[in-house]
């Protein structure tokens, strides 16, 4: 990619590029680079970034305009070259879901197979957990390593996770915030480029999207999904990098685990070989594309091999032992996932009635755990790592009347009082037991 | 009309009505007046009213939402009631042209008829005149008169003519200025709503509208005239005032005089039974609206009766020259106009052929009167009053090559020198005669 950001900014007229969008009409990379840079330096005020946002989203973006956004908010601060990374460098984006602790099992698994994942992750909001905050239940684990430190870790342990930082795309993080508060949110081209744009900054050579769709997740209906995840992929491409997307189920949450130190625990379940199937399929089949990515397996079936054989004989765990040490973190946590901190009192949710588990409504579980404590409804909030749910059984399971078919885990016992019929009322039981399903539901290259 | 501001504002989720707006969806009375109630006093930030700015112009408004928000906006300051003002109090209200001064020979008109008329006026920006401008070319004229001596100068001499006050709509100042910048000027609704709530915190019974139409004007043809003069009837109406529109043809400079001195001096001529025929004309149009909604005539033909008695028998003059003096002017320009002030050097603009005046580019002529120094550019910038533009006569007239078809009034020659050839191309000359047309092109009542 050229390095834009040594260029002259383009000299722009907001008022005019405004009007432009208004009238449906499209801009240059030229003018979406001056309009960025603009902004960034003040030129452009936010009332009239807020202005275009709106224009934007209702008057829409061509892929090259969505190219050119990426590319200058790319652009807007340091771009991560990590030379002396000599694997191919691939990373995974999850558009966010409940339950999902995959990163925390994959990275470690595809750095073990010679690919490697430098991965800059984001907190939870709402509903959706985040990668950082679930790391964080690791004690001592540091998500803000500088960017030399970064490259290191990643050059000797195959992967590192961190935080984002302010040297890193900056405009993205002031137009999220200006979309946050502006009912800018809701636009396939910003949502692209906002995700690119930061994914882009890691210096890698492609990325693996994990497009969910259901209620618990960003988009409701596959249609919405493919939407975004066809975007997403047509645009990565546009900006040089080899993108696929899967399309994946977050109707009921991923696992057995909400929470921070609970996911955590399950995703180290995975690198000991255990875990939840769904948990345990979801990892491998996106590893599986990042390895096809990272060139070091020709086909799906190889790839699984190889991240098989990396689980089996513990490599991918000792990665991930490796990274948490270079990160900070107490090691011991890895080797024995029970010293992760767990709230004291466990209250259990019955069911209602015996049948099998037929659904479990995602999006109630994570505002159930956001209501814990285990996540936040305004992005400078704290977290409680000890906090959250478990389930006993997943999908398919039978119960009977007066089984428990969650636990929350609290400090006090009190606090899982309000949320129990909540709990119960996110599960559905039926006669007959539900056919299983692959969360896995469409694969885009294209 | 209900006292609005003295309700509690209703309180409002700036995000959700965002969304509501992007998503075609229309607000409540109350979701409008919580929105520019917020706006003012800051809980709306600017860059949220900007972006709601956008989705408004681009989703529409509907007459009802365009009510509410002309009446959130009037009620965002002062309103006047003018209660000592015993006759009906009507206004006029011009969209903008090049050479429109008939606002000065209109009230004073109307006036002396038995209407009150309370005008408040605006400045001039880019091709347009501002009736301030004009005003203030007579010595001494003093524009900003307080609320109370506005109302005393109605009340004793019939009409008053002064400028915005920051007490007067001020959440339609601040929303212009935003709009102004933000690509979000051209929206019907938007216009409509800033142009009534400041003519509505007048007080007034009624209004009377001069949409213009053509090159010299906002709206360039006759559909979006109608479009934005209708919007105006309806929307007027529905916040309970006697609405008249006249569309008027602005494709050429009205009457033979472009400058702000020179304007003030034409308008006199019409008080003084003198004047070109399109600047009586207008005025008398005008004025029988007004005198209708006035209630001092039941019939156009009675109207105009009126009007030319109070001109002919110099009534009108004396209303004029008795504001002048409630305003602290100098009342000898009104019985002697030629004392109004005029730039020292004439320099005539040759006809480059022979031929008919048929047409003469009214936008050219307004632009040239602003690189003269009798307009501004921007707001902050101040205007020269003896500086302008002179015609020896108007459309159809027979011209030989080397007659003059314009003078510059500057006060050096070379000031003159860069504009004579654009001038002169600004004129069309035809080989035969192009009928003569009335400027008043629609009236419109609903």
């Amino acid at each position: 990619m050229p390095k834009a950001s040594a260029k002259k900014s383009p000299q722009i007229n907001p008022v005019r590029l405004l009007v432009a969008k208004r009238e449906g009409r499209t801009h240059t990379a030229d003018e979406i680079r001056g309009l960025i840079d603009g902004f960034v330096t003040g030129q452009v005020a936010d009332y009239q970034m807020s202005a275009w946002l709106m224009a934007a989203l209702l008057n829409g973006m061509t892929d090259k305009e969505t190219v050119a956004l990426t590319e200058a908010m790319l652009h807007s601060g340091d771009v991560l070259r990590l030379k002396s990374v000599k694997p191919r460098k691939v990373d995974k984006h999850s558009t966010g879901g409940v339950g999902d602790k995959i990163s925390i099992c994959l990275a470690p698994l595809v750095a073990a197979c010679g690919v490697a994942v430098p991965m800059i992750s984001g907190r939870g909001l709402g509903h959706t957990g985040g990668t950082l905050d679930k790391l964080e239940a690791i004690p001592g684990y540091d998500v803000s390593l500088d960017e030399k430190t970064f490259e290191r870790v990643v050059r000797t342990v195959g992967t590192a996770m961190i935080g984002q930082t302010s040297r890193l795309a900056p405009a993205d993080k002031r137009i999220y915030a200006l979309r946050d508060v502006t009912g800018t949110v809701e636009s396939i081209p910003l949502i692209v480029a906002s995700i690119l744009s930061k994914k882009l900054a890691e210096g890698i050579d492609g990325l693996v999207l994990d497009v969910k769709v259901g209620r618990g997740a960003f988009m409701k209906d596959l249609k919405s999904g493919r939407n975004l995840a066809r975007a997403l992929v047509r645009v990565g491409k546009g900006a040089g990098k080899q993108v696929t997307a899967l399309l994946t189920d977050m109707e009921s949450p991923i696992g057995l685990t909400i929470g921070n130190a609970n996911e955590t625990r399950e995703a180290l379940e995975v690198l000991h070989n255990a875990g939840p199937d769904d948990t345990v399929d979801l990892t491998l089949e996106l590893g599986a594309e990042m390895l096809m990515i990272g060139r070091v397996a020709k086909t799906k079936k190889q790839a699984l091999a190889k991240l098989q054989a990396a689980r089996a004989d513990g490599s991918a765990l000792e990665t991930f032992a490796k990274m948490v040490k270079a990160q900070g973190g107490d090691t011991r946590v890895v080797f024995d996932p029970s010293l992760l901190p767990r709230a004291k009192q466990r209250v259990a949710v019955p069911a209602a009635t015996s049948g099998y588990v037929a659904s479990i409504d995602s999006m109630e579980l994570g505002l159930v755990g956001v209501a814990l404590g285990a996540g936040r409804t305004r992005a400078d909030q704290a977290v409680d790592h000890a906090v959250g749910i478990e389930l006993p059984q997943s999908i398919g399971a039978k119960v009977s009347k007066g089984d428990p078919l969650a636990f929350i885990d609290v400090h006090k016992k009190a606090a899982a009082t309000p949320h129990v019929k909540r709990v119960q009322a996110a599960f559905k039981l039926t006669r007959t037991q539900p056919k299983s399903k692959s969360r896995i539901l469409e694969r885009l290259t294209k």
